[in-house]
């Protein structure tokens, strides 16, 4: 009898990481941070307003080759305002992944739209754009207006393809897919920092794209996003909505939309700025990573790593292992085994049409995501691991 | 002729404050900021968890004499989630004051409610409980469930007196009020952490209230809020809704209801652990200044201080000055001197049912809120100003 599949995962990630506990990803403070803090600490200016906020974006617009950046309190908060500003109101749905962090389907949610869930591919795990046109093809009917889902009646406005831990999505396809139908492309890019499809940054294509600085991410700001836009004007809409809608002044509060107060604070923009000279650092460490891991692995039967899709370069911001078919029932001995060990993993999110609170909503045929969902585990990824 | 009031308000303002330029409100970090806000960084907790959220919750708790405090990622986001809890639902009609920051009214529209503008008191600046109890006699009727607005047929479900500049309202009225017409009463206690009504401290008299640490507060944690109840089962789901409502499992991600993202980080909550320290401080400097503007304004006829309420203890975290219905029309001249002179300071906000996206909503007869607004002067506040 062969050894069981778990004991052998155990064995060869610490034969990787060494035998010390890991976690899933921590984040690594040795450049800039204490000194940006300290510096802004001291400036007062720790709050709404200050130089690292408009460092921040300007070096993020920079870096991401995106023509503005705004930053906000959350991924979550940037979402909800990409959308908004793409155009998604009340009433309409929104096609997101099912496979994806709950806070994409949140966001549509705060507008008082549903989401819409579709299916995943097997190579990039994000939104698969010939099963979506299928599916498109199939639920929705052209109105003058727009795209109109023929069973709920709702119009259908936006399309949220998410790189899912990194991985770019078929941009090219589903792009196709946005102009075919009519739809508004906002990327969620919120563990994508870094990572590009044809040589260009994720979270750019759609008309707004969304990134996370959230503590799990390749970078953080403690909490923090950003919106992505190549338009000036939606850029200094996004920045109006999130700074509560107030009208510049010297003194009158005059507020002219129902804005939010999604600002980043300077405190976390500071974090930032520090984080972000050392996204490349943090890149080639990911990716040796991921060379360890698919090397280590090479010669486990019924396994394999995820590797970054044809044309692409992912930032590797979380390592997910593949079971075959096979094996998927020995998922959770595997989680188990590996938690036991100290060598912390866990599997993909529960999906989307799934959860309680999001099962009432229209989906396509999901196989690709149920099967993925059920053989996904990820492997601790921190920079710095090897 | 008598010199003009702007230039006497100027001069009276620099003989207590010197000519340098002074900002409205500026946060003071002398105390633990930069070594808790190091020991966060180094300790790598610098998000969503962490020993300083834990601890600013329990101290705040503590502070307030509120059997629980929850700390998220501003007032704005604890106001709406204290609303929530309290039972406001799409559709719902909120009773705000018209006199507020653009947050309170914010907050309600979030949860696809409408804000219900009543109006302020000249004693306390904030809403008056017999205006309003008039106002809803006349406005309302009894139905099973509660109260209903009888124009608009909508229920009139809260009630959410804000204490202005932390002067607390008159709360024994105010929870007359809400027990009389079963309305949930909620404080947005955002400017009046450190003020306390009849010995209580504001914002724990509601079924929730909620602080704001934003960086022109008495307090900052760059950006940062919280929510205070006296229920432990409402703070528990105060918790579990700001933390997307995900529940505890070693690595299911399963969410139960619709939450949210509005976890303060800990790097956040580091900043707020110092600058509680020094609150009692701030307190009384605040004080001095205000006994100081009162001196110096004691024989300038046609204006005078805000004082705190009879049976109350008031921050003072913004000062303001009153101006006499006869010299209102010299406000703007008032502020335009004040402001060239570099001693920066402002009008009350405009009232929330002048803004454009609020024109539309309910109010009850608003002549004490008009007026104030056109009398009321801030004037530099910071603590260590004297
Ligand atoms: C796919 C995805 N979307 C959105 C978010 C939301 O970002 P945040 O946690 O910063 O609100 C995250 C990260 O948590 C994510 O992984
Ligand atoms: C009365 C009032 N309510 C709510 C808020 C909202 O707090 P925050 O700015 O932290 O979102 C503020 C402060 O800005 C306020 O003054």
């Amino acid at each position: 009898m062969p050894p069981c599949l778990s004991i052998v995962i155990v064995d060869t990630l610490k034969k990787i990481l060494g035998t010390a506990p890991k976690t899933l990803h921590e984040p690594r403070f040795q450049g800039n941070e204490h000194r940006y803090v300290r510096d802004c600490i001291d400036s007062t200016f720790v709050s709404s307003v200050g130089a690292y906020v408009d460092r921040f974006e300007r070096e993020l617009a920079d870096y991401t080759g995106s023509r503005r950046a705004v930053a906000v309190v959350n991924g979550t908060a940037a979402l909800q305002v990409a959308m908004q500003l793409a155009g998604v109101r009340s009433g309409d749905e929104v096609i997101v992944p099912t496979l994806t962090f709950v806070a994409t389907a949140n966001a549509v949610h705060y507008l008082g739209a549903t989401p819409h869930f579709a299916d995943s591919e097997m190579g990039t795990l994000g939104l698969d754009p010939v099963a979506l046109r299928e599916w498109l093809t199939h639920c929705s009917e052209q109105v003058a207006g727009g795209t109109r889902n023929r069973y709920t009646g709702r119009p259908i406005r936006a399309l949220v393809p998410m790189h899912t831990f990194g991985h770019p999505c078929d941009m090219e396809g589903l792009m196709a897919v946005a102009h075919d139908y009519g739809l508004a492309l906002v990327e969620d890019a919120a563990e994508s920092l870094g990572s590009r499809y044809q040589g260009r940054h994720t979270g750019t294509f759609g008309k707004l794209g969304a990134l996370s600085f959230n503590g799990n991410k390749i970078i953080t700001t403690g909490g923090g996003g950003a919106i992505l836009t190549q338009d000036e004007k939606l850029a200094d809409h996004a920045k109006h909505l999130t700074t509560t809608a107030k009208q510049p002044h010297r003194w009158e509060y005059v507020h002219d939309e129902i804005g939010y107060n999604f600002r980043m604070p300077n405190l976390n923009a500071a974090l930032g700025c520090a984080q972000l000279e050392k996204l490349p650092g943090f890149l080639v460490s990911k990716r040796h990573l991921a060379v360890a891991y698919q090397g280590a692995f090479a010669n486990t039967p019924a396994v394999h790593l995820v590797q970054e899709p044809v044309g692409c370069e992912s930032n590797y911001w979380l390592q997910a292992l593949i079971l075959d078919e096979t094996v998927a029932d020995q998922r959770d001995a595997i989680l188990n085994a590996t938690n036991e060990a100290g060598l912390m993993t866990r599997p993909a999110w529960t999906p989307m049409h799934q959860l309680a609170p999001y099962r009432h909503c229209p989906h396509a045929p999901l196989p690709v995501a149920d099967s993925l969902v059920r053989r996904i585990i990820n492997l601790p990824s921190s920079a710095g691991l090897v």
